[in-house]
């Protein structure tokens, strides 16, 4: 998907919501173990019911892989079902010297057809760039993230600002704001100036509205641009919002919520 | 596996050399394409030719989540191979906020049964903290890669030493040396001094010998501590030691290799 693909997505549905399929097999409502698939079951009930509040669906690969075979094959069927006119992401913090990244790039790109990965920087360069070399892909690198944590590494002082801001400015030079994106942790809010000053064009993914409390008016306030440059994601408090047959349901006015929230900001 | 029996493994044996299983569908010999799992053949007569030189056995995850479901198949199937004499070690690269750590742990640890995982550190304890806490396993944290990109972020200076330092240091107070250990490349020889005085107990994980061009001499002499404390990885220079069909008795003779040179550096 292209940067003006995406933009146009949240300009027309007004929103900018994510929803992140983190779909643990022993949290789903008890009646659907009764399907072949349960987690896929619960994953397309939720993507049925929530699709027009969203722009895009986070699957998050640790969710998926606990499970091994079964997982990958639950996978597999959920990325195929979300709709073309979403944005698939593969939260799979990945990252390794550049012969593996190429591979991880196969798997989520080709082998698997997500749009973008999220991708740990530590290693540097090489370990980032067969990510980028994708074209109409995103790479989605970790910033300043959303845990506690973040302050171990994240934020230590470098002689030239704290590690994410290097970070932002050494990306910045290997991709484009054209399939290059952020991981900003919505409880960072205290930083989230700084960060739209140092990569004023760059779409964020911002995880941690919901059950790890970030705001998401704070966030809208200080990272909105022109054209979004925001995917704010939403997890358990979408897609759990209730555990009764109703689920998915609940999971839609959920997902209204954020969305009717996101119009109101939006310019 | 507990860290007396890998010291126990490495003494009787007289050798730390790890074997990489880095297999890439397009790079085995043309006549194995004809077994119903030709990456699971391929892993198969690598164990059975190398088993006797070497200690422990690595996944690269990269490689088989590339083929998809399949892949992941084979890498079942792999990891079940492996002898259990053997230390299995996860080459995954992991690393996510704590509930998503605590799935990739048991999607290693559990649905797979491998002794140790690779995790990167960006993301701080929190991110690292679910890996530690299962007994007998192991958690591998990157410290100073291999790769040309390890100049980037690795090496920045801050205000107590070098990014990886500070890693190393904080780290060392997560885990033990009993179940933690670390990645160090084979082509860092000139920081190994540095490195093995601040963690002078804990086992390194050293890969980029062979094709990436480290040395192992000068890793030895650097690095060996009473109890080994090294795990020394080869990946191509054995697995693709000959594409013939004896290419498993090619990887023999150059796990054998290694393993003797390993012989007269071991005290």
């Amino acid at each position: 998907m292209t940067r003006s693909q995406l933009v146009n997505s949240i300009l027309q549905k007004r929103s900018y919501l994510c929803i992140g399929l983190d779909t643990d097999p022993q949290k789903i409502p008890g009646h659907l173990h009764s399907f072949p698939d349960p987690v896929f079951e619960f994953n397309r009930q939720i993507i049925d019911a929530t699709k027009d509040s969203c722009v895009s669906y986070k699957i998050n690969t640790a969710f998926y892989e606990a499970s091994g075979l079964k997982g990958w094959a639950s996978m597999e069927k959920t990325v195929d079902y979300i709709p073309s006119t979403h944005f698939k992401i593969a939260d799979a913090k990945r990252g390794d010297i550049g012969n593996t990244s190429s591979q991880y790039a196969r798997a989520f790109f080709e082998t698997l057809q997500f749009d973008a990965v999220t991708v740990a920087p530590y290693m540097g360069e090489d370990s980032v760039r067969p990510f980028l070399e994708y074209k109409d892909k995103w790479t989605i690198l970790l910033g300043l993230t959303s845990n506690s944590g973040a302050g171990d590494f994240e934020l230590l002082q470098t002689s030239n600002g704290y590690l994410f801001e290097q970070v932002l400015e050494k990306a910045s030079r290997w991709g484009s704001p054209d399939n290059l994106m952020f991981v900003v942790g919505a409880t960072q809010s205290a930083m989230l100036k700084r960060i739209r000053l140092l990569t004023p064009k760059h779409f964020y993914l911002v995880p941690g509205i919901g059950v790890q409390g970030g705001d998401l008016a704070v966030i809208s306030k200080e990272a909105l641009t022109p054209d979004a440059g925001l995917l704010v994601n939403a997890s358990r408090s979408i897609i759990y919002a209730s555990d009764s047959q109703d689920f998915a349901g609940a999971a839609a006015r959920a997902a209204e919520g954020y969305c009717e929230e996101m119009k109101k900001y939006l310019h």
